[in-house]
């Protein structure tokens, strides 16, 4: 997906795999992005595997992507770096 | 499963899913989830879908479930209730 770096396109959301030292790292991320989702009031699927964390995005309410997700899916990035 | 209340064998995993009123209550969960796993040394999988937790334990080194798994899962009950 060229429009939000690290993310792709799968069926209707767009995902990001974003991988940390250990568990704590990985949990500190998904608290960061947490304040990022209720800000927003946009929430990703979060998936934690120890240090991996998968992010996915999508509008429930408009059965598919919109600038809520790629606007929040930019948002995340700047904290993943 | 009758051995731990609420949660399911699936494969070489066990599983249970937690719903909570929203987003903020169910982070909270898993912020005291992520506390008991370090403190056990021991990562279930923990997937967020807004108010929903679901968590899955097993015990990778060992390629299946073991008491690691069934320990971690009772003490995960006792803060979901």
């Amino acid at each position: 997906l060229a429009e939000v770096a690290g993310w792709r396109l799968s069926g209707n959301h767009i995902w990001r795999l974003v991988d940390f030292e250990d568990f704590n790292e990985a949990m500190r991320f998904v608290n960061r992005v947490a304040r990022l989702a209720e800000s927003a009031n946009h929430h990703p699927d979060i998936l934690i595997q120890y240090s991996k964390v998968k992010l996915s995005l999508t509008t429930h309410d408009e059965g598919g992507l919109t600038t809520k997700d790629f606007s929040l899916a930019r948002r995340i990035n700047r904290i993943a770096e």
